[in-house]
């Protein structure tokens, strides 16, 4: 399902992408699967290095379900990794901007020396699904919602009950709707699947992403990823959202960042 | 001296800069350094939106001191922001990729919920600077350590020492060599001025940057700036490092990660 929503076609720089309908969440096409697009486009371009390792995205206008144009610029090639632009546009209106940087975690030194802990969650199974805890018309206006299956923890659902707790920490378990197993593109989808952090101050609005930043330090172990998203720092209408994304080994594999406009 | 030595000529997309021999560290140009050149001739594309909001830089070769050529794509303009690309090289071979937005910090709305708490320093006339705790011939080959006044807690300077304490923590007072005021564009350079958080860990060597972002989130208060380097992740040969950076104010104006290679 993902690989197939995600595929691109062509060559030489030049790739094209149907952005599928079942990935809308409110105002347009979630800004995780756009970046797992353009990530297949410059996966493409540059073959022999397959894994996206570090990837900054801009969001520039909202995208639309149908077809999109990426456009990759390889910017520097040789040593063990790769820098390339993409740019995805819609009917030449600008989408979306991307620089990226290209590597082979299969071939990665084996150090881990993470002083980061993963946060505590109870197992999947002892957690509530988002599809239980959301009415069906809300599902039915943002198909993304049905892509994934998210479990939080029943008592850190106080946001999601008019009761929110100020705390700016969202965690919650992340398996793909069809149980395919995670991956480096997977995880691009992981860093925004989220429900905006901004939801645990009572701002349940939708928050525009203007950039996001993505590192994939793994490939991830198969099993559930456990994500957790945070901010620091809402101030002056933004707010930075950061989020990591550990996997069933429990080995912290993605780190991102984005900087987001706080709900009105 | 920073406006001097970041300054750029040209128009319409076309910038031509030159890279000062005073902020060379190690290998090459300063980063933050080069970064601050880029924003130059990206403020210059973007007049009426004069700030830096959001950076992200991916290097891709040493830069050296001498002419450089900036080149600015614009991406999207209108509203309150506007995303231009910016590729910097030297004689036809790329250095510096940079994706960024800008607008104008001046404007912002003036809400403040900041959670994160700035840390705990002596004041910085009871700290070291790293100019007095650095042999004449090691600030004689990186100039760069002149260029502005670092000071460090004595308690914790156990790094410098010999005596690593293994926190992945570093924390300073910045102040430019000249005090110049801090501005978005000193925050540029304050994100990439300290040395790498890994020398906590007694790793002494450099520490090349794959990429970096930065957020500026508000214009700093006139004063000293305390900055902080986290890192929680280093594995598979890579490590991230976190900067917040605080003004004199109290308030969080800038944070930034950069994705660099563990020292071997």
């Amino acid at each position: 399902m993902l690989d197939r929503a995600t595929a691109v076609t062509g060559q030489d720089g030049a790739y094209r992408a149907g952005l599928d309908a079942g990935w809308v969440v409110g105002g347009g096409v979630n800004g995780g699967y756009l970046l797992a697009v353009a990530a297949q486009a410059l996966g493409a371009e540059l073959a022999d290095r397959p894994d996206p390792v570090a990837l900054s995205a801009y969001y520039l206008s909202a995208s639309r379900p149908g077809p999109a144009d990426v456009d990759v610029r390889v910017l520097r090639e040789g040593g063990s990794t790769a820098t390339a632009a993409a740019d995805v546009s819609q009917d030449g209106v600008a989408r979306l901007s991307v620089l990226a940087t290209f590597g082979d975690l299969g071939r990665q030194a084996d150090d881990v020396r993470t002083t980061a802990v993963r946060p505590d969650l109870p197992p999947p199974e002892e957690c509530v699904s988002h599809r239980d805890a959301t009415p069906e018309e809300f599902l039915d206006a943002s198909p993304l919602l049905r892509r994934f299956d998210l479990r939080f923890d029943p008592a850190a659902l106080g946001w999601a009950r008019g009761r929110p707790d100020d705390s700016g920490v969202l965690t919650a378990w992340f398996r793909l709707e069809d149980e395919r197993e995670p991956d480096p593109l997977a995880l691009l989808l992981a860093v925004d699947a989220l429900p905006p952090v901004t939801f645990t101050f009572g701002a349940m609005g939708w928050a525009p992403t203007l950039e996001l930043t993505a590192h994939v330090r793994a490939r991830p172990a198969p099993g559930w990823l456990l994500v957790t998203h945070r901010t620091r720092n809402m101030a002056g209408g933004l707010f930075e959202e950061d989020c990591e994304v550990w996997d069933a080994a429990g080995r912290l594999v993605a780190q991102s960042r984005q900087l987001a406009r706080l709900p009105r």
